[in-house]
Formats: C-alpha cells, sequence, structure tokens
C-alpha cells in the first residue's frame, strides 16, 4: 500500500468516525464556524505535531506551521507574509485568547542558523533568508557556547524569545497583550526526553519545566 | 481549568504514551532523524488538522500551514519566504515524494479572495495580500458563478489548482516531478459531509471524489 | 520497561486526559451513574477488545467476556453463574435495549469444541465443560463440513446461534424481545480480513457482511 | 442513528485503521497467534473498559469481565464455570506472566454484596449468589464501617482481596506463582478521582496509590 493510499485510509477512518459515529462536533463546528481560543505556533517538523502532542481536538487550535516556528517582524508591504496572514486572522478575526509558540529540539532549521552564525551556508535558496530571523538569537550566544553540547538548546531557546518579541511588533498584539486580552506563551519540546519547557512569566527568568 | 492548563495537560497524555508506554517510536524518530514522505500544505483552520484527518503518527508527514493552503510563486530574493523555506527543506533535504496541498470547504482566507473580487475587502493588512496569491483563481470563474452558490468551492478549488501550479514554478520541484521522483496533489475536504475530493491525475480534469 | 510498568503508564495518561484534559465525561458517569444501551458479550481473546473493535467510549457498553463469547442456558440455582448475572444485571437493572453476542474467527475455545467433535479432547478441567455450552452446534454441522476448510467458522457462527437461542431461554429476555423492547444481535470479526458479520434478521437467514 | 448503527461505523473505523491504513498489527496477530503476557480480570461496568483505562492495543490484554470482577474458588466439576476455563486457557494455554484482578468504586455489584450484609437482598435471580463469592469479605469489616462513608470501597477492595485468595486456590495458579513465574496483582480503579490504587506487593499491606 502507497503511503498516499494509507494516508485516504486514515481519511475513511476520520470520516467515518466524526461524521457517521459522532457527527456532533463537526456539526457544531460548521454550524458555529470555528473558535478557537489558541494560536500555535509550530516547527513544520514532522515530530512535532500540536494535535497529537497536546492531544487536541478538530477546532482547539489555529495552526500556523513553518521552518523552526518563527514569526517575522512586523511589515506590512505588499508582500506575501504567510504567517504575519494567519497571525492577524487569528488575532483580529477570531480574537484568539492565547498565542503559543512551539520550538523543539533536533529542529533542523535551527540549526541551519546555529552553522550559519560561524559562516558555514547551506547551497539553499530560501531556508538560509527564512532562518536568518531569529539571527540576534545567536548573536547573544557566544561562539564557545553556541558551538558546544549545548549550543543547539541555547539556539532553539533563544529562537523561540526572538518570536515572541516579534509577535510584540504587530500593533494590534500589542494592544490586546497590554489590554490583559491576549497572552504570549513559548514552549520547547525536547525530543529525546519527551518534556515539555516553557518560558517563564516574566520572559526574563530562564525556561522552567512544564512537564 | 483553563484551556492553557487543558493543553498542558493534553502533553502529560502524549509523554506517558510516547516515551514511557510505547517509546520505540520516539526513539527511532530521535536516532534515525525524521524521514517523511509526505509534504502536505494545509489551512491553518482549527478544523483541518492533516494529523487528524488522515489519522497519521509522528513522523509521517513534514507540514506547511497557512491561511489558505497557499503556495507563492518562486521568486528567490532576501525576503522572508516562509513556505517556499519549508517547500525547499521538504523537497531538497528530505526528498519527500509527494507533495500533498489539502484544502477545504468553509474557507475564511478564500472567502476574503472571494469577496475582493468584486471589490469587497477586508481592513486587514496581511490577508487581502496574502489571499492574492490565487487571485487569477477567480478571474476564471465568472462573475455570476462566484456569487452563486457554489462559488466558495469553485474558488476554493480554483485556489488549490494555483498552488498546484505555482509548486511547478519552483525549478527543483519541476525537474524531480519530471523525473518521476516526486509527485503532486490536490485534495478538498468538505467539512459538512465529510468528503474527501481530489483533482484528476490529468490535472485537467474536475475533482473526483476518493472518500 | 515491564509489562505492568507498560499498563501504569497507560493509565496515566487516560487519567490525565479523562480526568484532567476533559473531565466533562466521567463527571457525568459518575453523577448521573451508567447507562449503557448495550450489553456486548464478547470472547476473552486479547484480539477482539469490543471498545478497540467499535471505536467506543467508556459509557457505551457494558461487557461480558469469557470463552468464545458463551451463554449459558437459563438455570437458577444457588451456584455461580457469572454471565447469567451480568446478564440480569444489563437487563433488568440498566434496562439495556440491545444485547450483541460477538464471535470471531481463529476463537481458541471454539477450536476446543470443534475438535471435542471427533473426539480430540485437551488436558484440561475447565475449558471443555465449558465450551460444551455450544455442543448442539456441532451436532448440526456434519463431520464432513466441521473437518474441512470452512469447519471453524461454521462451528463459530454456529455456536453464535445457541448463545442467541439460550439467551431466549432466560425469561425476562424472552419477555422484553417480544415486547419489543429489546433486540438480539450476533456478530461475527472475521480476524483475517477485517470483516463484520451478522445474522441476518429473521435469525434463519444465513450472515450478511456489515461491514 | 441508532447505537447499533454507531457501533458498525466504529467497526469501519477500526476496520480501514487496522486491515487498510495499518494492517502490520493484525497480520502479526493472525500469523503467529495471540500471546498476551496479561490476564485482566475487569467488572462489566461500562466505564470500566481495560483497554481504554490503561491505552492498550488489541494483543495485549487477555480479559474477562464479570460483574464485580470476582474469581471463584476451585471447584473442578461438570458445570459451566466461565471466569475458571478463561483463566485455565490463560494461564496453562497462553502461559500468561500476570494476572490482574481490575475494581472499581462506584460498582453496582460489590454494592449488592455490601447491602446483603444487612439483610438487603435484591429481587433478582442471578447477581446474589454470584457476588456472595466475596461474602467473607464483608465478614471481615463491621458493621459499622460497612455502612459508613467508606463502607463501598472497603468492601470493593476486601473483594479484590477475595479474588486474589480464590485464585491461589487453582493448583496450576498456585504452583506458577510458587515457582516465579506467574505474578498477582489487585488493583482499585477510583472513578471518582480517576486514580489507581494496588495492594502492596506483601498483599498484606494497605492499597498505595499507582496514579
Amino acid at each position: 500500500m502507497s503511503v498516499i493510499d494509507s494516508l485516504v485510509a486514515g481519511f475513511k477512518a476520520f470520516r467515518v468516525t466524526n461524521f457517521e459515529q459522532r457527527p456532533a462536533l463537526y456539526e457544531a463546528l460548521v454550524n458555529n464556524g470555528q473558535q478557537p481560543e489558541v494560536l500555535m505556533i509550530a516547527c513544520s517538523d514532522s515530530r512535532v505535531d500540536p494535535a497529537l502532542l497536546l492531544n487536541s481536538q478538530p477546532g482547539e487550535l489555529f495552526v500556523v506551521r513553518n521552518v523552526a516556528n518563527l514569526v517575522p517582524p512586523y511589515a506590512p508591504d505588499d508582500n506575501y507574509h504567510g504567517t504575519s496572514a494567519a497571525l492577524e486572522f487569528a488575532v483580529r478575526d477570531l480574537k484568539v485568547a492565547h498565542i503559543v509558540v512551539l520550538g523543539h529540539s533536533r529542529c533542523g532549521g535551527m540549526d541551519v542558523l546555529r552553522k550559519a552564525s560561524w559562516g558555514e551556508k547551506p547551497d539553499r535558496e530560501f531556508i538560509a533568508p527564512w532562518v536568518s530571523i531569529a539571527e540576534r538569537a545567536c548573536d547573544c550566544i557566544g561562539h564557545e557556547a553556541i558551538t558546544g553540547p549545548e549550543g543547539s538548546r541555547l539556539v532553539e531557546q533563544a529562537g523561540l524569545k526572538v518570536s515572541l518579541e516579534n509577535l510584540m511588533t504587530f500593533p494590534w498584539v500589542r494592544e490586546r497583550v497590554e489590554a490583559g486580552n491576549l497572552t504570549l506563551h513559548g514552549w520547547w519540546f525536547n525530543l529525546e526526553k519527551g518534556e515539555l519547557w516553557g518560558i517563564g512569566d516574566s520572559g526574563e527568568e530562564p525556561f522552567i519545566q512544564l512537564v
């Protein structure tokens, strides 16, 4: 059976479960529209699916997934800003109450950024410019630390902080955060150990283990 | 219990299942790295999670999610191209064998595009430019059809075709497709009926029901 | 990790899901008591768990599991009648609307009965007397058929009919069935093919494929 | 949709998942036969499904379910002993390494036993004789305690100990336990709190919280 046939079979299971056996959830999601309380900005990595990681149900999470779960800074112009468009829709139209940026260990995108910090650039067109969003994360980590055994984690977690800072450059995000109507969270999933770490509430504190 | 506490509880369930009860999958995903065969480009809509819709497991799908599951055209420059960066990583680094663009009914993003076709523009900074990627999809549909009862579906499905066409503007996508090493798929999920439709193999044919 | 530790880990996942993340179901099941509509009489075989096979949720199925999903005939006395006690509780106290007897292929218990039909008795104390409940099922199948390639299926399906007949020997079952308040079903799960077959409504017809 | 149609739909989901999308598990379970390491003796209560409670997969648990998860004492004769037959098959044929007796709070069967201790007998034919298996559990608890707020728990947990004691009356159970090839466990699930408690290893100690 090909992988595509397998996914189509997976959809059949979803269909009979959600449209025959237990139709109430999708009936409500169609009739009332989606009303997620959370915008999740996660990595495209196949090992970091938010619905699977957080055991969530359809309708609970509005999800952006890009390489290295990055948020670019506010820059309204005529270019195509996919992440900013999703952010705008979630915040201004759906009025989510929480934004979670969900990073993780073993992040290939963040590794490109880390290696770029000592001049090792990949032969790629889009990845290096994209992950450079978090460039200043690397600048704060000394060369010794970034090349050390904890280097990847340091870059991944510093990158999370950059995304959270960039979120605050969007005026309609900042306004809601300051009014107490929107809360920002930075989470980091340790793939090897199955741990979840979060940025302390002040944003200045180190990461603390949530699970 | 707050929604955030609920998600943290969900992570606990994921953790005990995948790191205590059945650790083999994540051990392999850490030791061997991710090896997904499929890049899934799906919408951020909370009702359209690919892992839930396709009953997939961690490691099976490399996922991009943005508003209206759009792929912009190839444009290598120094701007931040999130979707193109993920596409590049999936195709050139992970060497996926399939790309599935997964659209759906009741798509809020595509509705912005549809309304823009008759001049009704939202008071938003990023959404309208972003969905204009699929603008030419609307141009092919007559005004009467686009405002009719099937208008949303026509725009959503035409938008899928634009994304598939745009995929072929990336030279390293086209090359692999033409060599037979990469297959592109366009799927459309009917939220009301729980159906899955796909673009016929030739790309010229109308959508056919898969499930 | 031992199998017992693994099951304890599984309970942790159940706990966080059902008592932290989504407590509503068990709160209702505690406050309102159980109100299952279905009594399921299934085999103890580890491959035939009704909740997994039928994708059911806690509270939906009142379940008896014994070797070969057998129902003994009505025999009220002071002996220990486990299956009859569960049947009585389900029908008279919980007032279920349906009883499903769920058999399956590759049934080890039914195979003991089949072999006993030509005199091959196991060196066991309880199994042979127990499965003899369905002895008359074998008597109706000729020796040639019972030893043939379809022999196991024939015995398994004939055993199902015996259980359904025995159900009707319980006066408070028969009464409810005749009043139209209780319906009996005989299902047979084909383990090799993933098929579900059911006895035709008249009870006289052959098994028909449900899925 | 009737409850029966809903269960048939649930089987469809099971079928596509386990026979189309991921056929490896059932292929192995058919080709190699079942090889469960654990016999689980659980209650028929719809809120206490072992597979759901312990997040187990097909093939992992050989399951007996009867009212109040009782094990009668060893009594080889020609009567129908369903629980003993399943016990014999699990221990002597499948050679399980563990037997878990899984009780729970809010047990209707144990409540019948508790009320019978002060003479309140139900108008039922099979339940009272069946639960009398654990009669001596009540005898050890004083009248004041058994009618008090902790009375149900005390009877449920004492009933578990009776079942464990009765298991040891089966010669081929005792032999394997004494040889170190079989371990007996008594677990009690608190429905209100989502807790799992277990009998201490010595069997003499009080229940300790496992989860």
